[in-house]
């Protein structure tokens, strides 16, 4: 994976002290901070969205990635890079969604440049004021898998945007106005006693269960028939649902790791656990007639892919 | 002006509380934070920059804001957009040019994404710890301007670089590996007891001084006699050397207005003046036998590239 040898180029210089959560959480200033950026043309096509989505999810993708971490999203800086050729109502229509996004968080400062293509680099910071963060190596054994919402939607959504087929607003809507409940992260970093790990489903739910199972060093059963998703996923996609809700990204879902007793007291919808690690990092049961073992995500990706 | 459009407009829907300096700073956090986004073949040519020095550069100017913010730089997030054809060699050379440029900074996160051309978007965080923040609008009547080291050497040197003619060594290395001494501003934000106005000179020294004068509301009587440049861009450029000192960008000197007192007691290097308001934001004396109005920065940049 040329992502993964580019980090451990990285890492071999600067150190990893900072390298492995999506967040870095600076505990003497009491902040988290991220930065995520959108390129066109590789994360987003201006054929299918508009500059208010694009503002809006962009908004909402970075916002997800610090309450992931079980921070306090306060303050945004936007660098945008655009081509000439963009109006002054694009730059509107943008930010007028990411407004929408993004609440009571304060954009502070940024800056634009010039570029071939349009390019949205967005850092977040957080506070940890009253919170517990998170990182994704502190899940343990015995505690359980916990998550919001539907998974695959927005992977579902591109491929309808990609065939120009419009047949299910949810799935669309999924994708290009992705809704970001805050309710499950804020309530664990707000409650939680112990260390916990928790992420956001940006690169999928089996990116996300792989991660924190190889991170912290336990392996995961994931219970497929506890996965939440759309009914037109199944309809639409009958061959394929099944590989987008595992695989698909860009759902921004919560997913957790946290001790059993504290989910059942939240009464939150637990999918899977942590087990002692074994060869297989993630399980997946109920996967048809069998189960699913991933060794390995990118043979799994290229899998997906094909 | 394309970029002052695109920033009224990002004014009319997110409000000015935090648009004017280039920091933003966050008082209940202690912390200043900025943004700058590079975009090759915008900002930088790679037919004439290796990896190692555009990793440098970057750091430098971002380190370079916070500075002249008053700030003490701590954190840096790093997003880099890369070609898919870029080695992981590119990276690594990038990398070691930061690591080199930025001291004691931390790196503590950022993303990697594809795209077509390099682009580096960093996001710097600085703490106000014993320490005083500048603001664009807090010069006075009565302070004085002061900088440190030579101007219009980067111009120079980026001219002699797209020209291939490599016969200054000072002026090309000002523009690839330029010099950021914190020593004056790391004073000023320690000492000062006033309120004052400090800015780098990233888009150039009258860039910065008509930015002060406007936002504060006053007047600068700049002594062209009293600015240093470089022996060798007289030599080099006997007819266009006084637009490249006064014009010329990416010197990344600092600049300040601070109380004449202050000035003095610090042996500080005194090149103009602030004045109560007048018609024209900006005059340089000893312009050769006259002065230069400044009332449109626009107008004088249109004259400096043609």
């Amino acid at each position: 994976m040329q992502e993964e040898r580019i980090i451990n180029t990285i890492k071999s210089i600067i150190g990893d002290k900072y390298i492995g959560d999506d967040c870095a959480y600076i505990k003497d200033l009491g902040i988290v901070v991220s930065q995520d950026s959108l390129v066109e043309d590789v994360h987003f096509s201006l054929d299918y969205m508009t500059p208010y989505e694009l503002g809006y999810k962009s908004g909402k993708v970075n916002i997800s990635d610090i309450a992931a971490s079980g921070g306090r999203c306060k303050y945004m800086t936007v660098a945008l890079s655009l081509p000439k050729t963009i109006s002054t109502d694009f730059v509107k229509e943008f930010y007028k969604g990411l407004v929408d996004a993004i609440g009571d968080v304060e954009i502070i400062g940024g800056d634009i440049t010039g570029s071939d293509k349009v390019m949205v680099s967005i850092t977040v910071i957080g506070t940890d004021k009253d919170r517990r963060i998170s990182s994704r190596s502190h899940a343990k054994e015995g505690y359980v898998i916990v998550t919001n919402g539907e998974h695959g939607s927005s992977a579902g959504g591109l491929r309808l945007l990609q065939a120009k087929n419009p047949i299910s607003k949810p799935l669309i809507e999924a994708h290009l106005k992705p809704a970001v409940d805050l309710k499950m992260s804020e309530t664990i970093a707000k409650n939680i006693k112990e260390n916990y790990a928790m992420m956001d489903s940006s690169d999928g739910l089996a990116d996300v269960l792989f991660k924190i199972a190889t991170s912290s060093r336990v392996s995961i059963v994931l219970d497929f028939d506890k996965v939440e998703y759309n009914p037109d996923l199944k309809k639409l996609f009958p061959n394929d649902y099944k590989n987008m809700v595992l695989f698909g990204g860009e759902d921004y879902k919560t997913v957790a790791a946290v001790p059993k007793d504290f989910a059942l007291q939240h009464d939150f919808k637990i999918i899977g656990s942590i087990i002692p690690k074994t060869d297989v990092p993630l399980k997946v049961i109920n996967w048809g007639n069998g189960s699913l073992d991933i060794t390995n995500l990118e043979k799994c990706y290229n899998h997906f892919s094909k």
